[in-house]
């Protein structure tokens, strides 16, 4: 099932996506949205009342408490960086501040020259859990959809640790919407795609990642408590590259869909 | 004035303190709350309604969306690590499901062999605030408290972002309260102390910052939106050191109180 969340007159609700075709509102004319009741975490039921994906505004599909993300999980990405595989997942925080859904626009900040697409499967967490086992990862798992891990790549190379450079407002587009229905086989065989105004940028396979999704979990969650929305970035693959005011990015990911983004200056 | 976040018969609200003396319950007959009504970040009243400190349970004073914290920002605990004061201040978050407050146990965590305390003033952000410039910090900010950025010194060593080593569970205790009667000036010359059973360890003054807290919060809101409640952690002086099962850590800060926690083995 997809699992959107989204806003129509004021109001905002998580509905489940009926129909096939893209999330963007002028060519969803296809799709329409379920509402549900309550959230979707747990048990939910369907109400039965649906709306056309073309009349609301989708917003990221989570609100997450925290966002982690693993840097160089790819090794050509690590190696277009001249970074070797770490030996240890390169673990950081996006705040919460920074998440934007798809349509939103990512303000290109004024403290970067090089802003760059990352391209990510996202894995959306549906249970409170800590020290994880690897035989129940799958049991914590709500879902997956699109992450651009948008990142101020100069600011990246100049400030040691990265709060900054992948951190500020809007550098975490989340969407269009999370499929729950991907086995955890499924999800780590995926192609992972970025595009910059139609050409295509990225293009890799979640089977190359370094660390598999339940490393990550085992290894995020010996450490900390993951919450019902938190979110997991699993690193991107290779082919990164700049952003600039007007263009537009898009990530795709095989079997969750499109999450598309324009590039603005920051007002 | 000093406002603490406390909880009584399941009921959880904010008070003014009044009286002196410690927070600890024990010793703390002197102290009285006098229940806040509503959120204090904006105009509040209190309420006249006063129950006793000893009879309460002491909460983290604030509910943080994020926590800001700031690495090598006194040149001596730099040195002492063996690094060199940074070009650029070192950012990085410690995530919501690390806030403990007075009192809370530290959980050792089974992945560490080496945890360390490290006390800080935290300032609090008392509004939502983005690219604010340096003559305004005075305005966003709410008020201080005390904060520990309990770190797993071995892990921060082999793992290149600090998610971890700086994240996990338990790993940033704050309070007791937040005193919100300090200028900039006055916060930004005071003494800042940690004490492991008793004895001294750390020993600093605010004065002695790299960075001062009105470059930290230019430094910060460049790249992204604070919102009340959010906290800055500023560093730590030199003197940081192990900190093993059955230790009691207390967090000094001149004008602020003393923020103490017991440090147990993960159950």
């Amino acid at each position: 099932m997809r699992i959107a969340r989204f806003s129509i007159d004021g109001n905002v609700a998580f509905g489940a996506v009926e129909g096939e075709g893209p999330a963007e509102s002028a060519a969803s004319g296809g799709l329409v949205l379920d509402i549900i009741k309550g959230i979707p975490y747990t048990d939910f039921e369907l109400s039965g009342t649906k709306v056309p994906l073309s009349k609301v505004r989708l917003l990221p599909p989570v609100l997450p408490n925290k966002v982690v993300a693993i840097g160089r999980n790819y090794a050509e990405h690590a190696a277009e960086l001249g970074h070797e595989v770490p030996d240890v997942p390169v673990a950081f925080f996006k705040p919460t501040t920074s998440v934007i859904g798809p349509g939103d626009a990512i303000e290109h900040p004024s403290f970067s020259d090089e802003l760059h697409h990352e391209a990510e499967l996202a894995v959306v967490i549906g249970r409170m859990c800590r020290e994880v086992p690897r035989e129940r990862v799958q049991d914590v798992i709500f879902g997956y959809t699109c992450a651009n891990d948008v990142t101020a790549r100069d600011v990246q190379r100049r400030e040691n640790q990265w709060a900054r450079a992948k951190g500020f407002d809007t550098s975490c587009p989340l969407g269009p919407w999370v499929e729950t229905g991907l086995s955890l086989a499924q999800a780590g065989d995926l192609t992972v795609q970025a595009t910059v105004n139609g050409e295509q940028r990225q293009l890799g396979r979640t089977s190359d990642m370094v660390r598999s999704i339940e490393d990550l979990v085992v290894h995020i969650t010996e450490a900390m408590t993951l919450l019902p929305g938190d979110v997991i970035l699993t690193g991107t693959p290779a082919g990164v590259g700049p952003l600039n005011v007007g263009d537009e990015v898009a990530v795709t990911i095989e079997g969750i869909g499109t999450l598309t983004n324009k590039v603005i200056k920051r007002g």
